[in-house]
């Protein structure tokens, strides 16, 4: 009896099929430059004509082991607002207009439902990242995944003019930092939480968390907060008086802050009150303070460093824009040969 | 007793000094056109000052279960050089330059020597796709991957002149098509072909395959071909009498080269001999020509669409650059509203 490559766990008729349910999803994410529709052998873009001298910004992420959670619960349409926002944020603190994004899906047997909700969550995340779904890669791959679960990787690419790149060459002595809340976990420290909370607190995906009125599972599926429109915002409000930008990811502030810092300063950061999220877990590890502190976000999804001059106006244009907004600290000098770091208050 | 996220899984120094490893082999890659170090929350590339009104291509895929092969034999240094293989040959199939390349290589914990033996693969494979590695996210995802295995993910960035733009929108009736020569699996059809040589054949990694003087394990284990340089050449040999370029991996020739060619067509095909990896695969199975036709390259990385005129200046282009090139047929007419396809005879 002859045997096929579908015999062997690959099924590509079900791939294609995959593909064609992809198509209207991302044509939600469609934004003028894009030049290609989905299902070529790559995906086409052209720069936005506004912008002079073009660079083209790029990083890649995945979610972590927040997919985890999205196994244990069945819930799958978020999931790519994760991998999106977690790519996309990084991008932008350099000062980059999001272009477009590729998904990267591998699953051991390929399920079509799982799939289309995955990548209706990445379409929604490219929708709030202003940027187009332009490819992606639907990997099937026998015996590398348990039943039912995947991973997803990420890339994002924006543009930016090379004279409006932000980082620490704009940072002087003085700046101020601003923290714009985050939704919860994002995407980092899943290990860890899951670790507090399936075996010291041994709660379930339906119990609530703390004094939240949420179940342990909404919690921990909560998305990633994409800043696209804030940044924006912000930028239209103080235009170069915004000098960086830091996305708080694994490391957090302490892992990620010096990372904009010119050498010879350091940043005084007092942190707002800890979210009960992050509390409970604290308490139910336990975990120390500052192993709390380079592991999660503890509340700010971007830290801004900006002008003082600036600080008035980036609250207001930050509020309108719908975010939450933290004042942190500033940045110091310090000896002229020291790393940058973060100092807590 | 305080728990830490290292007790959880995820050891975020261990990452680090993976970073730290990565640098040099990045630094080998950089090209005029990089802006960043790698390390920075993003990577900035500017684009190549000659081209006019450039289009950004970009495209994303894995190696499969390729990865299996890397797995059990215990050599991780060429796999990278599969994944930039599989994303940077379907980018230049429609003209494209390369330009930049980012990783995502995820395990459940993280093995720094493996990491720096798949990330030196990935460098070599971007020297060679003439790209610089621009960025990749180094994923530890605790209870996801089996002890000793990895998933890779790839995704390149490269630009074309919007005028310059290959596809079926150049391909004419009469067009001839040239095939150049595969290296072997590629990364495609690994799952059946590794159930042939397992199970069916019950060959040992180092084994030798059929007639060939190579073992089963350097068989599998063959890079991709990156097809960047013959394409460069192939290009200023024979110009815009270059219509189309069809890269071919899963699905085979009568899956990639439709993907190609405008409607109301229809390519005819004189497949060269099968190379004996392939045929001992087929009698192996036993595997239906038809089945092996839609899962495996059969010899052809690429196959090339150019107008007649030019078929022997771009042999010559091609073996002058190291390629092995095959005629493999012509362009013919068909029913307007027929969707096009492979016939071969």
């Amino acid at each position: 009896m002859a045997i096929t490559y579908r015999d062997a766990g690959v099924d590509i008729d079900l791939g294609e099929s995959l593909v064609e349910r992809i198509k209207p999803l991302a044509q939600r994410t469609r934004i003028p430059e894009v030049v290609s529709d989905i299902g070529g052998f790559a995906g086409l873009c052209s720069l936005p004509a506004d912008i002079d001298d073009p660079l083209l910004v790029s990083g890649t992420d995945g979610v972590g082991t927040k997919l985890k959670v999205a196994f244990a619960t069945g819930r799958h349409t978020t999931i790519g607002q994760d991998l999106v926002a977690m790519c996309v944020n990084d991008i932008i603190t350099c000062g980059a207009r999001p272009l477009f994004f590729l998904d990267y899906f591998a699953s051991g047997r390929l399920n079509i439902a799982v799939g289309e909700q995955v990548v209706s969550g990445i379409a929604d995340g490219c929708v709030l990242a202003e940027c187009a779904l332009l490819g992606g890669e639907t990997a099937e791959l026998p015996g590398m995944y348990a039943e039912g679960e995947y991973d997803l990787a990420g890339f994002a690419v924006g543009v930016v003019s090379r004279k409006a790149i932000l980082g620490p060459d704009r940072v002087r002595v003085g700046d101020q930092l601003l923290g714009i809340a985050s939704s919860g976990l994002h995407s980092n420290g899943y290990s860890l939480a899951r670790r507090v909370f399936e075996q010291e607190l041994k709660l379930a995906w339906d119990e609530p968390v703390g004094t939240l009125a949420l179940s342990l599972g909404e919690v921990l599926l909560t998305p990633t907060r994409i800043y696209t429109r804030a940044v924006r915002t912000l930028k239209t409000a103080i235009g170069d008086r915004l000098h960086a930008m830091a996305h708080i990811t694994g490391g957090g502030v302490p892992g990620n802050l010096p990372r904009v810092l010119p050498t010879g300063t350091k940043a005084r950061v007092h942190m707002p009150p800890m979210p009960e999220l992050f509390r409970v877990i604290q308490q139910g590890g336990p975990v120390e303070l500052t192993e709390m502190r380079r592991t999660f976000n503890l509340g700010l999804g971007l830290v801004i460093v900006l002008q003082p001059s600036a600080v008035t106006a980036a609250r207001e244009a930050l509020v309108s824009a719908g975010e939450s907004v933290f004042q942190l600290g500033e940045v110091l000098s310090e000896d002229p040969d020291r790393e940058p770091y973060v100092e807590f208050d």
